[in-house]
This record gives C-alpha cells, structure tokens and sequence, in this order.
C-alpha cells in the first residue's frame, strides 16, 4: 500500500494507473474506521482493479459546536485497517492540501439539506459536498462507495455527481450493524457502557414502526418517538419521514419513505434510519 | 462542424476524441458571438487540436431584474461564426439539459463576488461559477479560454479550477477591441447611436488614469469618476480598485491592481478595467 498526503504526490501515483486503464474504486472516510468503512472497501475492491481510501476530517462539515476537535483520529490503526483491506492508495491530506486557500468557493446544497441532520447542522452537507467534489476531482474514481447509513448524505451525492456531470457512479452499500443492530459508526466509541446498553433500542423503535404497515407517516413518526421517550439517558434530535432519495416532503404513500432519526447521548450524536417500500398496491 | 444539443450526444461525439488523446479546447459563451469571442475560437484552435465552443444563456447568471429574457438570441448566426472559426464541435444545450433538476446544488463564491459587479449583481458570480464548473465538467477540455475582459470573471474561474482541483488550464485572453476603444460585447449593440460614440469614453478614462502614474487609487478613482460624469447620459454603477487577481481590498501599492468600471446607458450596462503593475521601485 501507497501513502500519500499531498496532492502533486497522489497525482504522480495515479498517473501511471490511469494510463493502464484500471478502474479504480475510491472509499472516502474521516478515518477512526470500524467495520462499515471495511465493508465500502470490500465492495469496492470486488468491482475495481485499484482501491483508494482517503482519510480526512474535513473541518467545513463540522459546525462551530461540534466536534470537529474530539472526533477520532488514529492514523497509524487506520493504516494497518486498509492495508489488510487492500487498499493500494491510502490519501491521507492535511487541511492546506484541500483548502490551500481556505474554502473560496463552496458548494451549496439548495434541496435535501434542510430537513433531517442538516436542520440540526447547518452548513454540514455544504462541507461534506464541498469536500467530496474536492476529493472525487483529485482522485478521479470511477466508482465511489458510500454508506447507506448515512442516508441523507448518500442522497446529496448522487445528486451532486448527477448535478456537476461527474464522471463517477456514486454507489451505496448498505449499513453495518452490531449483533443487537446498532449501526457501526466511528462516534459509537463515544458512548458509555450504559448508553452502548441502551444505543439498539434506536434501529429497534425502527423497525418496529416499520412492522406496523401503517401508511400514515405521523403514526409511524409518533411510535419511535414514543418509544425513544422511554431511554432513560439522552435526548431525541429529530424524527422525521420523507421521500427518499428525494427528501421532500411526502405527497402520498407511494415510493420508498425514509423514516430517520437522530439521538443525543452525553457525548455521541447517533443517527439511523430505515427505508420503508410503499407499493401502488398498499395505498 | 458538429453541433449538438443533448449532454447524451455530445459525449457520444467527445468519446473517439478522448480516446485519440487529441487536446481539446473549450470556449464557453452565451452567443451573440463578436470579435471577442473570435479572438478567443482562434487562440484555442492555435494551442489545441479540438475546439468545442458551448453556447447556452445561463438563467442562473441573471438577477431577477436582469436582461435574460432580452439577451440577444442569433443561433443561426453564431452557428456560422464558429464554423467559419474552426470550431469542430458546438454545444447549445437547452436548460433542461444544464439543470435537468433545476439548481439543487450550486457553487457559492466566498470571496472576491461581493466587489466590483458583484455588488450590484448578488449571486451573479454563484451563477457563473456553477455553469462553468457543469460545462467544464461536461465537456473535459484542457484547456478552457475565458476573456480578460470579464477580469473578475476570470479571476474567479482560475480559482474556481484551482479551488476543485479541476484537471483544465483556465486561460485569460486579451480584450478585443474597437478601434475607438470601446471594449467588444454583446451588449454594444444594444446602445442608441448617440451612447456608441459616447462609449469609448469608458476606456479613455481608465487609460488617462494609469497614465496619471499616482499611487494612491483613491486618486485614480476620483479621477475616473470625474471623468466619467461629464458623460450627458447614463450613470456610474461603480469606478473601483482593488489587488488583481485577488479581488482584496489594496494593502500597499505593490503588484498588480485592477481599476474597474460599470456604467448603466440606456438599454446596457457596460464594463471596462485596466490593469496597472506598481512595482517595488515605484512605491
């Protein structure tokens, strides 16, 4: 495995892998990575010649009381994760290697990114857009993997890749979860023996509401949020219901419906989600 | 000559030229295609091996308040002005074709937008900017040639490729010219025949003013300003100054500064600058 922190550096790597027409298959992650990231890398490695990962806390996504300073970094375990995943190029900038110039033009993302998580955070999907442009224009994959945990950003960068023309299949891979469902996720460490006791009941409100077969959207809505009210640590962030992956709000019970929410422990916000199938037929 | 409509069409046409490693070299207009545009068709035929040149009036672009709707439209004409040109391949899509979705996601210009005509035209260079990253990202040239006259414009679209690390030379010609010094646009054809001989006065005082050799802007643009009151009709938008390419307000009379004009005739509003280079001995 290649690894590589400045720009000019990776473009003389790829150079010669581009000339021989590989198909390289790009993971971008902010490292601290845990099973869900080595699953994007799986996948990617099945269906391309040339794994590249990246790993970059991009400070433009985090808001002013966020964590951007908290969040994990373990560069050295990270290396060892993605080199034992294959990974050929591991891109791994400083923040004057993205934004050499501080963020001079950014992206704005006008539709999906008022709703769910970026109520809460505005600005994050600006950033995560902004920095995925960046990253997708300096590695020029052909296929990007992202996880389907993250299902709001998912949305915003297919959308991004169809909006600029980008000449890369955004691709997403479906949620890693614990054995008692809990979703994978970097900030998971941050919870406490308690609140990692009590984290699954979040994915188990879900899918509970899902097994209703409801179609009415606020029932479905006040089920998990009566059922998060019963955690005894914590606080809910939201839960809501759209369309997905338009993220507007529902019309009528028809299409898939992304019920979300987000959940607040002491010092972890956790997200899930889950995708619920409305057929002509139900309705 | 090749002229398409269709993103589909044109990339069926750009696939055999890729693949031949012929250099291709972009010029992105809105039509109504002058000297201008010509000098910029012939720079590119002379440095590459393809021309493609993209007329399409961009709706993001205008104000609310701006002339869109009476941009000058002359396809037929400008179809013979580019073959005549050399140009291989033209690229007039419709909206539809540029914002399949309308504007989801946008390029937001965090700096050097709010001076100049960005003052009076918020949200203009966001408009700019994003066609100019979907064309470029739709047509993949090497090379890409933007006049010098539209200065701030250029300034933003070299930051733009450099910001999103865009694999294309953002190439700045010079302005073409009348041979009274009226700077070529489409939007000269709009003026009243007593405006035209008025016009050249614009860059007459942007000449008489560098060649004043003072220092101190506030001078140069007191004496533009005068200048230009005694035209007998129309009014200054602004006469302004500032660091070039940066567009930050001057620190110290060293490098290159950019001394700007817009000024509002009846039907047009017309734009002129001169750059003047203060060295370190001059200081």
């Amino acid at each position: 495995m290649i690894s590589v922190s400045v720009v000019k550096e990776l473009q003389q790597v790829l150079g010669p892998i581009r000339a021989e027409n590989k198909t390289i298959g790009f993971v971008a992650t902010m490292g601290a990575l845990h099973e869900g990231h080595q699953s994007l890398m799986k996948q990617a490695k099945q269906t391309c010649d040339i794994l590249i990962v990246s790993i970059f806390v991009n400070p433009l996504q985090f808001g002013p009381n966020e964590d951007f300073d908290s969040y994990p970094r373990q560069l050295e375990q990270d290396k060892k994760i993605t080199k034992s995943a294959g990974c050929d190029v591991l891109f791994h900038p400083k923040e004057l290697d993205v934004y050499p110039d501080g963020p001079t033009q950014t992206i704005h993302v006008n539709q999906g990114a008022s709703v769910l998580c970026g109520k809460s955070r505005p600005g994050h999907f600006d950033g995560v857009a902004t920095v995925v442009l960046k990253l997708l224009s300096i590695v020029r994959p052909h296929k990007a993997f992202f996880g389907q945990k993250d299902a709001q950003q998912l949305a915003i960068l297919k959308q991004l890749s169809k909006e600029f023309f980008l000449p890369v299949q955004i691709i997403g891979c479906p949620t890693v979860r614990e054995k008692d469902g809990l979703a994978k996720s970097s900030r998971n460490m941050r919870l406490t023996r308690n609140e990692r006791e009590l984290a699954p009941k979040l994915y188990q409100a879900l899918q509970e509401a899902a097994d209703l077969s409801v179609y009415n959207v606020n029932e479905l809505i006040a089920y998990v949020t009566t059922e998060l009210q019963r955690i005894p640590v914590g606080e809910i962030d939201y839960v809501e219901a759209y369309e997905y992956p338009s993220l507007k709000p529902i019309q009528q019970p028809v299409g898939t419906v992304i019920l979300a929410l987000a959940y607040h422990f002491s010092d972890a916000r956790l997200i899930d989600h889950i995708l619920i199938n409305y057929n002509r037929g139900d309705a």
